[in-house]
């Protein structure tokens, strides 16, 4: 029947639409400290892949970003664009670019970030499974001069400079340099 | 009948559409100092509150910009996120990130923003109803390492540096920095 | 009858999440140094127009930017607002806001742009007939805040500054110059 056809559509745009609002809400809400608002929008088996390795479980994810946050000052997400596949019914993948700008007391930082995430719809809502972040450079903001040129990106506070996750890595940027 | 409601999310989703766009060409246009453009943005009764506090009426709005305007250099004023929320079949609210890089002659500013947003559909269009703009920092593109760590964010040239608009005052902040 | 008028509405959302997608594809598979992705996103016919005037033809175009890219270390382009205008049923233009970071070895610019689009719909899928990028700015990382107060905002290597693209040379700005 053409309507359920049209339905279907119509709902997949829907679902693009709320896809668009979990990524906005996402870095406002822990911009602003709700970290109750952040953990709804990640499932109760959720993963979150960052810096220091997979976190997996909500609470253990909220309880890695309460030991992040309670070391920062201000601090600004923001993305870019987002692209969105679905896999099913309720499920999707994603992939976002974005910055966040850090106050790792007492230096900002400023990181390029790609997002690939996993979505489902649950209890009528689409939220996070995964979340794994991706740093093209991750540096104190009066120091990004002199680090973009460079493979060594990943300055975080107390380590030593290392590569960062991307574009380096991926096979089509070492194609690209063998030819 | 199933036909009206379809039409009425399609309808929505067009909203959406159009909302986005109107974030989009708000900021073209101020840098493009199309002002008559702007002030077809917004509504004859509409309400701008910025670093000046509330300015009422679309006469006053622009009086306003062009007040800014003069003393600007080039300007580039970019949205990240937009969410969008209806109250109405012509009503809606919205919050959108930015940021704006604004050269007040003769020193560059960056400014990291929040809108709070009403928008009422008017002779056929989205227009807005009020813009509430606030400021995670505003500070010159030279000075955001120094300043970014700190609370007093705001330093408006020919002002004494004052504390942001956002996010500590925020109820949310508030009670995880209590906890 | 009315299914079809739904269905075009349907069909015009759709087509606005592709080319949203055609946009955010656009940057990564460029920074991924994907070239035959990017070649994908272009008609055979292609216009590329950018720092160095007009190139004609997709072959044409792929080569200027390996040219490019063969200077660059890590690349990150990420986009802001897109507005959409559709010309036809399988035509469209649009204006996309962006920024891109470019490790120009040895030193990384930014880039604040513009891009004035043209897409078709070509076996299916919404692609690129000519992308024309103005420039609002482009210069070394470090040089920027003294650079954005003055009207010589180019400052690629190897040239002298000259005047950016946008936006002092557009009619609204001028009037207003001289309103």
């Amino acid at each position: 029947m053409v309507d359920d056809d049209l339905q279907a559509r119509i709902r997949r745009l829907e679902d693009r639409a709320e896809l668009g609002e979990l990524i906005a809400v996402y870095g406002r809400l822990l911009d602003d400290r709700d970290v109750d608002g952040v953990a709804a929008l990640y499932t109760e088996d959720a993963v979150f892949d960052s810096t220091e390795g997979p976190m997996t479980g909500r609470a253990a994810v909220m309880e890695y970003y309460r030991g992040q946050l309670d070391r920062y000052g201000m601090t600004y997400h923001y993305p870019h664009s987002h692209t969105i596949e679905f896999t099913g019914p309720d499920d999707a993948t994603g992939v976002v670019s974005a910055h966040a700008e850090l106050a790792i007391l007492p230096t900002p930082f400023v990181v390029a970030l790609r997002y690939l995430d996993v979505y489902r719809r649950e209890q009528g809502r689409w939220r996070f499974v995964s979340r794994r972040a991706l740093q093209l450079y991750a540096a104190p903001l009066a120091e990004l001069p002199d680090v973009l040129a460079g493979t060594l990106r990943r300055r975080w506070p107390g380590t030593e400079p290392a590569p960062a996750d991307i574009p380096e890595s991926l096979p089509t940027w070492q194609a690209y340099s063998r030819s």
